[in-house]
């Protein structure tokens, strides 16, 4: 990559954060035609089509090499201009993470306000899959995930950060409608609330339960809201597998039963970030660990 | 359109709906190639293409199209199988619905649950910006949604739900900490919580305050979940403009304090759905008139 102009590559990272090339060209105080030539001079330079001319933009399989490597420039470049104490006023440090929903709304906000307010510090948060974060990491969007994937991306150091656990429930109404008979019939057949067409995590149990014959089969909701999911469970629309931390309180005050008392699933959960020698990341890692060890199954 | 081979168009929809061929053959019971067939000869009849091979597979311009036929025609032949009284047990009406973040954090899951239990619906959610879910519509991925855009969707009709009541929050070490001058110019520097790139709302606000003179230009925090986004201003990580419904217990209980007494922002919600003769749309639409007319501003 010895050579690559810098300023190219800053150019391309404007474009694929801001959208357009015209947006890019305001955010860096140049004309749109500027934007295009430095673009298209790296295509040239590295003889790859980088950009997708989509709307919004989006980078090619090799633009997104190159999209990562900008923010790991911006991100080093940042950090030695705070460690010299050359950071203007209001100047802060950004730090892109991808957290899946149920992190979201469970533990993860909690460990960002725990970080300590001195560095000056701003938050990106991407809401994706556990299963899917680690694809944000890989094209460089992000620069750390929460993810269940423990193989790390390359270039990424992992670390455990416990399990979250899932339990099988539905609202009383609901249980005293549909429960009676073996409860891997039952579920098979009753109405149940998935995140989303991806979520697979309520036919995973229902297939453990029959030993593999087959996932839910009966009425589908799609609820795509870590709240919502729990709200459309509670209020009867069909049961399903909610985080511990969600459930409890509601279990506490009866609005939600557990469907099979004892069972539950275990997600483990990892932290993933890039390899940089960065102070600001390294606080966020931090804070989340704590933040985890707390709130997740050691 | 006419003599479109309606089997041809059942299963481009189910390669849609499933993501790539191979699931689109298990669900319709036929092999891979039959499925890669008929979808061939459909794009040599129209003369398009009409899928991108992607991973997973999505639609063109033309496609969509095909689609959002598909998808009217399944709606009414479930409707009259329905009313012939020829549905089996456990065939649920699907109905899909676009929905803004905030609306499903707030309002919408309660109309859901008010829905009579007995035409056997069931709900497919997407979460969307609510000036994006217009495009969903378009497409023909969804049959419904809660939308900013008061202008039909081709071949959809239009309602008005209310208003949704934005209010510029913080929490009290946060206003202590940065209040004090003219609130746009501390609104313009202080850190703010902003949904996602495309949250254009608090700059907004104080472009407003500032009569055009440039948005906020402080430390921003994207967090892109709505319950998330309250959490990150209660703990006080930003200023942000938040739905009247869910800062309003924060307000009395202390947890936030308003930042300019009197002054708000409405947005105004509109209901869009095909234009179909469909009882199960129809029960549908109606829950949400009544449930926005109790938790929208009229």
């Amino acid at each position: 990559m010895a050579g690559l102009p810098l300023d190219q590559v800053r150019t391309l990272l404007a474009v694929v954060d801001e959208g357009t090339f015209d947006a890019a060209a305001a955010a860096l105080h140049v004309t749109p035609s500027a934007v295009s030539q430095r673009v298209k001079a790296l295509e040239q330079r590295t003889g790859r089509v980088l950009l997708l001319r989509t709307k919004p933009v989006r980078p090619t399989e090799s633009g997104a090499v190159l999209v990562r490597l900008a923010r790991q420039l911006a991100r080093l470049e940042r950090d030695a201009r705070a460690e010299l104490g050359l950071s203007g006023a209001g100047e802060a440090t950004r730090v892109s993470v991808a957290v899946n929903a149920d992190s979201l709304a469970t533990w993860f906000l909690g460990a960002l306000t725990r970080v300590p307010r001195e560095p000056g510090l701003c938050f990106e948060l991407r809401r994706e899959d556990e299963d899917h974060t680690a694809a944000l990491l890989r094209e460089g969007a992000v620069m750390a995930a929460v993810t269940s994937s423990p193989d790390p991306v390359p270039g990424c150091s992992v670390r455990a950060l416990g399990r979250m656990r899932y339990l099988p429930v539905a609202a009383p109404e609901f249980a005293a409608r549909h429960l009676g008979g073996p409860l891997r019939e039952v579920l098979a057949q009753a109405p149940v609330v998935v995140f989303d067409r991806r979520d697979d995590f309520q036919d995973g149990f229902v297939r453990r339960l029959r030993r593999g014959r087959g996932g839910a089969s009966g009425v589908r909701h799609y609820v795509p809201t870590s709240e919502g999911f729990v709200e459309a469970v509670a209020a009867g629309l069909g049961w399903g597998m909610v985080p511990e931390a969600q459930a409890d309180p509601l279990l506490r005050t009866g609005r939600l039963v557990p469907l099979a008392p004892g069972r539950s699933v275990d997600v483990p959960l990892y932290w993933q970030q890039w390899k940089l020698d960065s102070p600001a990341l390294a606080v966020v890692a931090e804070a989340v660990a704590t933040a985890a060890a707390g709130a997740l199954r050691q």
